[in-house]
């Protein structure tokens, strides 16, 4: 039995029936999943039937932080947020960093599941045992940085740690998100999830400690870890920094950094007017999540005009993209702006921005008129227009009604032949790397189980040539699907499941992560772990999770890519006439379903590869 | 000697030197001032030399709290802030409550003074005895409740209560104010002498308790204070579900409500549109000053339009005049989004909320055009308008920098005979009180040493109808002078030296104040007290505030009303056709001085006045 790292409790939450049940954590389920996304997973395959309205009662929403959170493992405050997602019909993760994380492992929780829905807005407080259900009406239609106040002051303790949804979630866009302190839980509407159960916020304080199993063992194990940080020539020289921003710059060199709703990558320039440096005269200062020496997130304030004197947490590079190069909009200031504006509204900036640009592409093609967008200038650049769609979309109104959903269902509703202009996959909105001259990247996207998902699965060896495990072309499609394997499992398991952030890999220890991660659950949890069985806890959550989204119905033909992709070539730039083709994608999607022991007629899953990672409950349940 | 309520300690911070010094706090200090606004007063005349610039490196700016701040006393978590005003030139005081004014005491300081200029961006953190410097340019720039959780961040310490300027104080509009959570200290443009001394924040934090002299008399007078607030049939029942946006509805009755600049008071109807119950449908909560059993202050969420979702603490009924009815704003959601945005910039809402509608007036006349408003249509009730100039106003940006020092400065600025348009008394814009039909009011605004401020000798008599100290007609001019006087020094005694909460006066213990605070002085303190001699420090303190404005040249013109009060008769509604003449104000002045024991002619205060207050030097130097 582990001895340290978890807390061994799981808090079930039910809004229905305002009751609060503790539960142990199985031991097998720390050992077969480690913690994080593959504890969310796990809950979400198994107490959630397939066809389950994702924003009906029977959707669950599951917090679950690993067992190096708030053990003192730099870069381990952590936890995913699970649920099947309303914006795509598959899994749902999410994860967000900060202190929030912690704080639930002081509280005394692993993970917390919540169920059913409230009869009326509500917030659900827990200091340590003591789990409360609190009126929240008065709180509905707050922001978020608002109502973490609003209920830090009635809980009367500051160092409460929030997590909230905003007007987005209440009004149950498909791109709202989750916000603690100025960190949001993006991406899937997951906002939407905790909006429809009528959650406004969980709130949380603790004061136990996480116990070690060897101290010894974890003193060994977290100097290696530190030593790699130091060792870095990225980590603290640049990216503490600067942060994800450094990597537009790159982006804009290789020519893969998407522009205008995907018709001008390579053709944005100057990319330095969004880029690192540009991005580096507004910053303020910096933020830790809990036990982090590096700090990569950037405070910055917008200095110009209208927009002077707007601090935000970030933008990330996915937002210099999303609400910049991605809209047009070639200045910082309304960046800053919007990035703000998205997170007190609780809103997704990659899916928001995305699908901004759909719109704006429809508009400046004559497929949109001003009639449909309220009387608003849509067009490409018009940051004042982005930024009050943003808020249209938020509260449902207008045009931000058609577009609160997301690109795909924007199409649907728009018709005329317009889902070639929405950019995402499986209902996911694309993040900021152009797969045509990225093709790992590409198969990524397509298979990748949340949809187009940056997180998970991300090539970083396409992006910045470090030759781990081995060296790739980034515009060939030759062993992409060895590479994509290799890549989800890796990062499923260490930053998923320990969950830890994905810097740490990227840059510090992106070839030995399953051995520190191996190292560090013996000495923390007294579990042993070979590095082998760490990369198979990762194989098996994408199985599952796979299985998961098989279950609900999708198919080999969900595994696929916006058709700009596969057949427009990239207009402009470095990686000019590059192209990712509908035979590349299938060539490579062949060697990863075999390679992944699936079938690869269909993409699902074997009973052999299923049974191997012990999941043969799954296999009866597929039918396979 | 004090064995209790004191924390006995001064500390002096010298920003040019970057030196602190701990001082005693003399008994005879205490015992002659109480605290608060007597404290500042006094270092203000003893320490800042006439004709100082109020924005040059040798005024200084003193935080005080009073021997009841964080002894549990009801209502008494408060501190003032004083200034030489650079709107006025004369003594600048306001008060805010809050959090921070009792963490002050519990950090073990009665007193700041702050001397000196930094020579770049700094904010000082004071966690008890542990006073530090820290460089501030990071955080110049952010708007107030951004900077408030920078510092928090930075000092690793949620519950540190910080007081800071936003960008108004940054770019010296003299009409700045300081934000502590949502909490002004408004008026005078002390935020301005903040800024000057590139100070951006003080943050406090301690662990101490206030000392009690008396157990047993402590029981008591707390006792006393809290029976008469259940026995008040306003305080509880109407007061904290409202706050003071219930005087609109009374102000709209009364015809005394101020609209588009003064010009259609009686005439903005239905005033029900932003009143009390308009206000009420969209609280959402409410805050408590520390140990504050009322919590008037609302939390409220706007609902419409583009303004949908923002929060703001207030707005209170000064603002409800001020950014509504004074610039022709007819409903909740602007004033609580300008309300909002003014405390993020750190602008006084009712010098701003009032310049700008005196910039309306001359707009509408047409000795404005839209050359002179950067574009912008500043016709009365153009609410996006007033929100558009609030930020420039911070910002010193275009027509912001010609409005920045208030409406005096902007008239002399524009010339053409506009100052006959600026509703302001030595410089400081009028609060939402028509004196024409509430005459004690204005003989209060006329003869208040800090300019027309609602703060200093409200006549609640006038509006509420209270007959205490005796009864009153608002419409006459008879006995204002006694009446007034009375005001002012209970108001001064007990509101702003103990300090404690104006509306415990006009709800509770109208008739009883100053004994409340004689038995609570004795009991927390163990300085022995008689009513007589708490009404006397009130004196005191005007007396040496008004020698303060003496020795600054001001006279007895300065103790006027604008023009268009004593000349044109209210235009509309249940006052219509009252006028307060020359002749009135005249009448009440000289009625005034000479209760007041001062030289009828000139209006400066007697030798023998001075002498029977204890204050010959102050004699000594005004060479009478």
């Amino acid at each position: 039995m582990y001895s340290g790292g978890y807390t061994g409790k799981v808090l079930r939450i039910n809004l229905t029936h305002k009751t609060t049940r503790a539960e142990p954590l199985p031991e097998e389920l720390a050992r077969n999943f480690i913690g994080g996304a593959g504890f969310g997973i796990k809950y979400l395959f198994d107490e959630v039937k397939p066809g389950t309205d994702p924003l009906g009662s029977d959707n669950i929403l599951v917090f679950a932080a690993g067992p190096f959170t708030g053990a003192g493992i730099p870069c381990a405050s952590r936890m995913s947020v699970t649920a099947k997602s309303p914006l795509t019909g598959a899994v749902g993760v999410a994860l967000s960093g900060g202190e929030f994380p912690t704080e639930l492992k002081f509280a005394g929780w692993d993970v917390i599941i919540v169920e059913g829905k409230a009869d009326k807005p509500t917030y659900v407080s827990i200091l340590g045992q003591d789990v409360k259900f609190h009126d929240a009406r008065h709180t509905w239609g707050t922001l978020t940085f608002d109502c973490q106040q609003l209920v830090k002051n009635e809980l009367r303790d500051q160092n409460v740690r929030v997590c909230c949804i905003g007007p987005a979630g209440e009004h149950l866009s498909k791109m709202a998100c989750l916000v603690n302190e100025r960190r949001a839980v993006g991406r899937k509407g997951l906002g939407a999830v905790m909006g429809s159960k009528n959650l406004k916020a969980l709130a949380v304080r603790g004061t136990d400690t996480v116990a070690i199993d060897s101290a010894q063992k974890y003193k060994v194990g977290r100097s290696e870890l530190l030593q790699a940080f130091k060792a870095s020539p990225v980590l603290y020289p640049e990216f503490s920094h600067h942060g994800t921003p450094m990597v537009t710059d790159l982006a804009g060199a290789l020519g893969v950094l998407p522009a205008k709703n995907w018709t001008a990558t390579g053709a944005f320039v100057p990319v330095e007017g969004i880029g690192r440096d540009a991005q580096a005269t507004r910053i303020v200062g910096r933020e830790h999540c809990h036990d982090c020496p590096v700090g990569c997130s950037q405070l910055k304030v917008a200095q110009t005009g209208e927009y002077a004197g707007i601090l935000t947490e970030g933008p990330d590079f996915e937002t210099v993209y999303s609400l910049g190069s991605g809209v047009g909009v070639d200045r910082v200031d309304p960046i800053i702006a919007a990035d703000r504006l998205c997170d007190e509204l609780g809103l997704d900036t990659i899916s928001a921005g995305v699908t901004i640009s759909f719109a704006m592409e429809l508009y400046e093609k004559g497929l949109f008129t001003r009639a449909d967008t309220d009387g608003i200038d849509l067009r490409f650049g018009n940051d004042q227009a982005m930024l009050q769609v943003l808020r249209k979309i938020a509260y449902r109104d207008g045009v931000g009604d058609l577009l609160a959903d997301g690109s795909r269902a924007a199409a649907k509703r728009i018709g005329e032949g317009t889902e070639k202009y929405a950019m995402h996959v499986k209902g996911l909105e694309l993040p900021g790397y152009d797969v045509r001259a990225l093709k790992g990247h590409g198969l990524g996207f397509a298979t990748a189980y949340t949809g187009a998902d940056h997180c998970r699965g991300y090539a970083f060896q396409e992006v910045f040539g470090v030759p781990v495990p081995w060296h790739v072309d980034r515009l060939s499609t030759d062993g992409k699907g060895k590479l994509t394997i290799w890549n989800q499992d890796v990062r499923t398991a260490t930053l998923d499941c320990a969950p830890m952030c994905a810097f740490l890999l990227d840059m510090a220890v992106p070839a030995t992560a399953c051995q520190n991660t191996a190292t560090l659950m013996e000495a923390v949890t007294g579990l042993s772990f070979t590095p082998e069985q760490v990369l198979q806890v990762g194989e098996r959550v994408n199985n599952l999770a796979k299985a998961f989204n098989v279950r609900e119905g999708l198919t080999r033909a969900d595994d696929t890519l916006p058709e700009r992709l596969l057949t427009e070539p990239l207009p402009a730039g470095a990686s000019k006439g590059n192209v990712l083709s509908r035979a590349d994608l299938n060539k490579m999607l062949d060697e990863y379903y075999a390679l992944r022991g699936w079938d690869v007629r269909t993409g699902v899953p074997t009973r052999q590869k299923l049974t191997d990672l012990g999941l043969a409950y799954v296999a009866d349940q597929l039918g396979v």
